[in-house]
């Protein structure tokens, strides 16, 4: 089967397509056939060699495709349409999924769009309820609100609470967007100060949540941003790594909850529990056509290079999706 | 009445005695013939100005006492010995405490012990259970083990749950009393790398839960003690509050959960719910002689200077008291 590597970490050059035997499955495995893949930061964090999360040197952690084989221990069968998180290896025509982590595709949804659910769903999902504990009272601030977790966790905020939904994003494109999605204050970063807008918008108090894939450039800001007693759950760092001079007296008085988390380095059983109660809570909402699968756009699986290329513009208003079969 | 207010931001010698009427009670309240108070470590940071908490000018938090006279809204009599956090006040020889946090002072425990029970148990009990979730398989790491918050969290860790303790204090004595304590693993800070004896005590895999009193001098050894996945609550800052560099890739790797938390500036609420929760859990405990109230010395009430000077030389090893009435 045909699959992309690394030659060796740097850009997106770098990606090439080798041949590789079929998986093989273990107890619990099913072999998918893969229609649709995605691209996500993590992908582009591999490439250059920052992380090693991977089972295996084929890129990629999420696909959606067709159940071609079943190892004994599931109960899944042949033919089903699936979507789910890999641990590795979903940038090729046939992947290994644990089958405990194997989402049914809803009828209404294409593969290209459900390549476009596991990864930023589960995490938007994980970040806003497991982590940051949303209620209906609270407001919560999502930062890159046009990215694919931005618009995955303004989807499931709004769907699943009455929470008050804050938005940055860079482009009036893409605020536009964030509002078609229910965000209630959408803040252009470029023109606004995101952390004035933030306190106008929730009388002075701040806001109760921050989701942050921003980091570094943010810190100070975010700070201001957060109510006391406020979660701070930080996902991504696209703004820099290295805050200089952390107060820590500020955290304290403010009570701060900073919660930094990452969702592919986790375990096989945290990600199926996750997955688990996605399903059972979220799906619903995908058959209703409440929540929708946010496609950027679709790159064919030989343009992988291209679509890296894309996702490093930070240009794409919701998911890359690669078609992969 | 006569009670401790500062003459002007500064040193122990701005501690002044003055005469108050006596305070007044709103519905709810009881008037404590306060007969021991306790020194604490945001006395001294309200004493140097740089908080200003308290509803009143007199400092002090804790007190033990007897109820002298009650508001309606409540049911405790006249004559009952209490124990409790007071909202400012506490240095005088009558204070106002809401009755809904007063705590009735066991037989067994003289008024200088119990005043020595509230503002650290109670912390160490927020810190160990509602922030930090500690649990039976769990490994602790307790910073300034000699303290007073030091000496009720170990106590409370081992008398409440299965959990590891490790502690880490800076002279053989202290590491001692700690043993005594029923601490595991004690670690002379002075002599010994606590992070890497940390470490060795979990196998490398890092502790579960750390009790930071320390923040800045121990950012990155704190980080280096820490398991992934692991909860780091910080609630104070003896070693300096600004961190140079902190890089947030580290945390993301860890999935660090950073609990910054104070516990006197807290709404009346959060006081009466965890006074309540830790007198149905951790009072029997006082009461069978398995958990003791550690009294480092005890200090007439004019010799408050004096006392203040103690604690600032980080000498005391339990709670630094007040001898009041």
């Amino acid at each position: 089967m045909r699959a992309v590597v690394v030659n060796q970490p740097g850009g997106p050059e770098q990606l090439q397509f080798q041949d590789f035997p079929l998986p093989k499955l273990q107890i619990g495995d099913l072999l998918v056939k893969v229609k649709a893949s995605a691209i996500n930061r993590s992908d582009i964090i591999a490439r250059e060699g920052q992380s090693n999360y991977l089972a295996t040197p084929i890129l990629g952690i999420e696909v959606s495709g067709e159940v071609v084989e079943v190892a004994s221990g599931t109960n899944i069968e042949v033919g089903t349409r699936v979507m789910g998180l890999v641990n590795g290896g979903g940038y090729a025509e046939y992947v290994v999924m644990p089958a405990d982590r194997a989402m049914k595709i809803p009828e209404n949804l294409s593969f290209e769009e459900a390549a476009a659910i596991p990864e930023v769903f589960l995490t938007a999902y994980q970040t806003l309820f497991w982590l940051g504990e949303l209620t209906d009272q609270d407001t919560v601030l999502i930062h890159a609100g046009g990215s694919g977790v931005g618009t995955a966790a303004i989807q499931l905020a709004k769907q699943m609470t009455q929470a008050k939904v804050i938005t940055t994003a860079g482009s009036q494109d893409k605020l536009d967007f964030c509002r078609s999605l229910g965000a209630d204050v959408c803040i252009n970063y470029k023109e606004q100060s995101f952390e004035e807008e933030a306190l106008i918008a929730t009388n002075n108090q701040g806001v109760d949540l921050i989701l942050d894939f921003i980091g570094a450039s943010y810190w100070e800001r975010n700070l201001k941003s957060l109510k006391t007693d406020g979660r701070w759950i930080m996902i991504g760092i696209l703004g820099g790594s290295e805050v200089n001079k952390v107060n820590l007296m500020e955290l304290l008085q403010k009570r701060v909850q900073l919660k930094a988390t990452l969702l592919t380095p986790r375990s096989d059983e945290y990600k199926k529990e996750l997955t688990k109660e996605f399903v059972q809570n979220a799906m619903p909402l995908f058959i209703q056509n409440k929540i929708k699968a946010i496609v950027d756009q679709v790159f064919q699986f030989e343009d992988i290079q291209n679509a890296h290329k894309h996702m490093e513009a930070n240009k794409n208003l919701g998911k890359i999706i690669l078609r992969v079969n």
